[in-house]
């Protein structure tokens, strides 16, 4: 009899393969005298250098299918082994006590963990994370029980495991593997975004696919929904098949949409633009048809690095990505560091409360040497395609006009000194505080667009962080709270002859895609795989009714009711 | 000549006297081999007695001049010295290691010392704080170097210091500590706070005044507006003395509104309460003429002990303050833990980011047996007086549903069971999260009443932590963000014929005042010492000036605009 599971679906689509069961291998390691201490070196150096030469691979494969900032994660491995406070202090403790190579890596190994992990700090955790992971590596090499490695995997599975490292989904062939299951994990763990990137269908959170999913067997993974089903009878194979068959057929009509504009039902034209990292997502943007770059987050370049990057460095990024997006609109956001994503060569004070800290525009204006390299490198590219400038977490006019007031500067020093700036940059803000939501008539005034962060903003309006999972019920984009807040400030700028997008997660939502178009949404900027479906569900409601649902809407007492609501409505 | 210094003035008032400045003893030990073990065990043992009865007579002192909530800390001190971890370990390291008691003592509390702040956790910190001030009176006995103590003052001083601990604070004796100056600290800093409630001049975080403030030379400590001046002219002292004499002739002219309502100049009744904490705040409420309770923090009822308080123990202190207010309004709220005030005996997972995280109503809705037991103690006590419930943190309509879904449960078990409940018990919540402030219109339908905490809406609103100083320029109450929120609040209740409060810091701030009453702010609720200066302050504004003002206001652009434009109109 067949066995369904539900979990959260974080990768559409649907699979339907034999189950292939990743297990950890057994690393057990017990205290035991060298017999002889050189040998154990040897066995150690040469465990050393297979796993270096391993990660080197692995991370060029990553690189080739899923870019530099994918790539990163495994530039962090191969410094940890190459750290001699690591590696040295295990040599030593071969030496000196006599035990062996196994033995050492692992008390050696167990200790730096601990010792990150007490740090109670993300980025040290991502630290304890990652020697973590180097480690087994390391140790099952040294044991010769190496480590099963998804590259080898020569038919088609389903794999089934508790989570995935990154290491582990670096290594997913698409041609092999159809799909994944996890116990562990939500939309936004690493192993769903890797899923979505790749396009494989998967689902994660099952909490019990370990227990129930045999090498073997065959799984149904459905990622549009969110369900497993373990030993299908034909007649769900058939169903699925038919399903698979249907969702292919949409994304084919979708794929006919890439070099439309997008257009509602009433003849009204939307912006839909892409989220990127770095230069190398460009590719999914145009194979995905977006008309321009919303978000264009710089914090890669700062980050798994030792110091800054160079104004050289970054001019040279922003310039490809104007270049290569050929004149069409590029809304570039200045660095966003702190919170959660810390620099560890800056030094930044531990916070109580990183996410109402010190970060972004309120490190940028504290340390403007920083920031004026970046605007001298933005305005230097400016000249090579159609740049707009957002400036990330301002909260108050005060802050906005500072950092204007240092963009104007820089502008006239590269002027005085004959190098060409753009004299058509835009220049916005994010809004993903309330108190410029509140405050987006008087932004308005001197702003030249918003962008609506509604990650942030939605975090910050109900007070929950919305990484915490006790909290988590309360990160409710459809509260009409947030619609509220999003009347207003689309309001605003459409009253001075401003234009307003969005780059939260949200916009690429298809419950919140007919209330944004209702409540006057100009550009809606996503992540590039969702800008065709968005391009097609918008291609088939009239703003018309959207205006009119989404007055109903504000009106609500809950985020429940408005999700009921547009769901019958629309979906 | 004289010298002047600035800081934050933490209370209101002039003193002129001598400086006394606070030192450190000299507490340094060295690694020493005891000479006699028998002996340094004796020592020890004498010192932790003689160090018991001295926190005993502090805290019964401390009860009587400041209440119990004040008083808690020196159980905690006490506590510490009950720890047979901690005691017991210093015993056994006298004894095997064979050294000094005073060694031992330093070793062990230093440990424990780093052991707790590495914990990273405010609650933590804090006992490593108290283990600190308790060891170094333990370790001053041991050593027989008295600490100095402040009790036994006996000239009218200023005390010139680079902080204050609790245990300083306690020891002030109003008749002869006539000010103090710090270093350190702000205007909610223990110190400060402790001035506040015992009246004492006091300018905090002057950065240099142990460096500057010699023992015997005559200071002049301007609470009013934050100065000091060292060795002042003969012409300063009269000068000073002449502004002490005014004040002294403004708080008398104060004194004379104790028994009055609050009318403006037009007369406009408004309602002005006070804030409590325990029972033993009652006598400061009457003594400053307190319309009634706007805030009772039941936290306390909860906190420096082991275990919940049992519905009996919260059924006391409620009806003590219901009964001693004599049918004046009393808003009680609801337990608002976690963030940062914790419970060790809750055991709540650690936080990241514990301002945006599991607390107030989020925990009580899913801890209901805590919340159901506070609620039944609530309803029991209601029959004693007038009171009103709030629930503090609500973020969305369902929040407030469920915690009213539960209170009238637990009424209809205790009207079953024959106990007498009050039938008019208003239900309210607190406004301190931008979303509720947003769906104020929705809210409004279901609450008998609002009270807006601006403590944490700023927070949230601005998306800066008020604790944290590298964003403590964010915190803007005047900041026009903040009144239109204010002010939305405020329309929606009474659209609905309800009535809105304030109970954070802002209810009482002179600037803010003219704009709350001009938004139609229906009760103001602060702490009792600004109760009288308020009203006195209310009486010669009319609400006609102040309406006109606050529509004002709430089109500026920054919240220096704002105070500029209130200072120059009303102060």
């Amino acid at each position: 009899m067949s066995n369904l599971l539900t979990g959260i679906g974080a990768s559409a689509g649907i699979a339907i393969a034999k189950a292939f069961r990743l297990e950890n291998p057994d690393l057990t390691v017990e205290k035991k005298q060298a017999e002889d201490i050189k040998a154990e070196l040897e066995n150690f150096n040469q465990a050393l250098k297979t796993s270096k030469q391993e990660l080197e691979v692995i991370k060029e494969k990553t690189r080739e299918q899923m870019g530099d900032e994918h790539a990163e994660i495994f530039s962090a491995h191969l410094l940890v082994l190459s750290d001699p406070e690591l590696v040295d202090t295990i040599r030593n403790k071969v030496r000196e006590e006599n035990v062996t190579a196994s033995f050492a890596l692992k008390e050696v190994s167990d200790q730096f963990i601990a010792m990150f992990e007490a740090m109670d700090n993300e980025y040290m955790k991502e630290r304890a994370a990652d020697i973590r992971d180097v480690s087994k590596r390391v140790l099952a090499h040294i044991l010769g029980t190496p480590i099963v490695s998804l590259a080898e995997i020569d038919e088609e599975v389903v794999i089934v495991a508790e989570d995935l490292t990154p290491s582990d989904t670096a290594q997913l062939n698409k041609q092999f593997v159809k799909g994944f299951v996890t116990d562990i994990g939500g939309r936004t763990s690493h192993s769903a975004i890797m899923a979505r990137s790749l396009e494989i269908p998967s689902v994660v959170g099952t909490k019990t696919i370990t227990d129930e999913g045999k090498n073997g067997i065959t799984v149904i993974v459905d990622g549009l929904e969110g369900k497993v089903i373990l030993d299908p009878s034909e007649e769900e194979i058939q169903e699925y098949k038919q399903k698979q068959a249907d969702y292919e057929e949409q994304k084919r009509e979708w794929a006919k949409l890439v070099n439309e504009k997008t257009i509602t039902k009433d003849g009204q034209h939307v912006e839909l633009a892409a989220n990127i990292g770095t230069p190398d997502d460009l590719e999914g943007v145009k194979n995905n048809g977006a008309e321009g770059i919303g978000l264009y987050r710089t914090e890669f370049l700062y980050m798994g690095r030792n110091e800054l990057p160079t104004e050289d460095e970054q001019y040279d990024a922003y310039k490809k990505v104007l270049e290569q997006m050929d004149n069409k609109p590029v809304v570039i956001r200045t660095l966003d560091i702190g919170g959660d994503k810390e620099l560890p060569y800056l030094d930044l004070p531990k916070e109580l409360n990183p996410f109402l800290g010190f970060r972004a525009i309120r490190l940028c204006l504290e340390r403007d040497d920083i920031f004026r390299t970046q605007l001298r490198a933005l305005l230097r590219a400016s000249s090579y395609g159609n740049l707009k400038i957002m400036f990330p977490m301002i909260a108050t006019l005060d802050e906005f006009r500072q950092a204007k007031q240092m963009l104007e500067e820089e502008k006239q020093v590269l002027i005085d000194k004959g190098i060409t700036v753009s004299d058509s940059i835009e220049i916005g803000i994010m809004v993903e505080i309330p108190s410029t939501a509140v405050m987006a008539a008087q932004f308005a005034k001197e702003v030249d667009f918003f962008s609506i962060g509604t990650n942030d903003l939605i975090q910050y309006t109900m007070a929950a962080d919305r990484m915490n999972e006790q909290v988590s019920y309360l990160y409710q984009p459809y509260n009409p709270a947030i619609l509220r807040l999003v009347k207003m400030v689309i309001e605003a700028s459409h009253k001075e002859g401003k234009w307003t997008g969005m780059c939260g997660e949200m916009a690429g939502d298809s419950v919140a895609i007919p209330l944004l178009l209702g409540l006057g949404l100009d550009e809606f900027s996503m992540s590039a795989t969702s800008v065709l479906p968005a391009r097609s569900q918008l291609a088939a409601i009239t703003k018309e009714e959207a205006e009119a649902a989404a007055l109903e809407a504000i009106e609500m007492n809950t985020a429940e009711e408005v999700k009921n609501f547009v769901e019958k409505k629309f979906l």
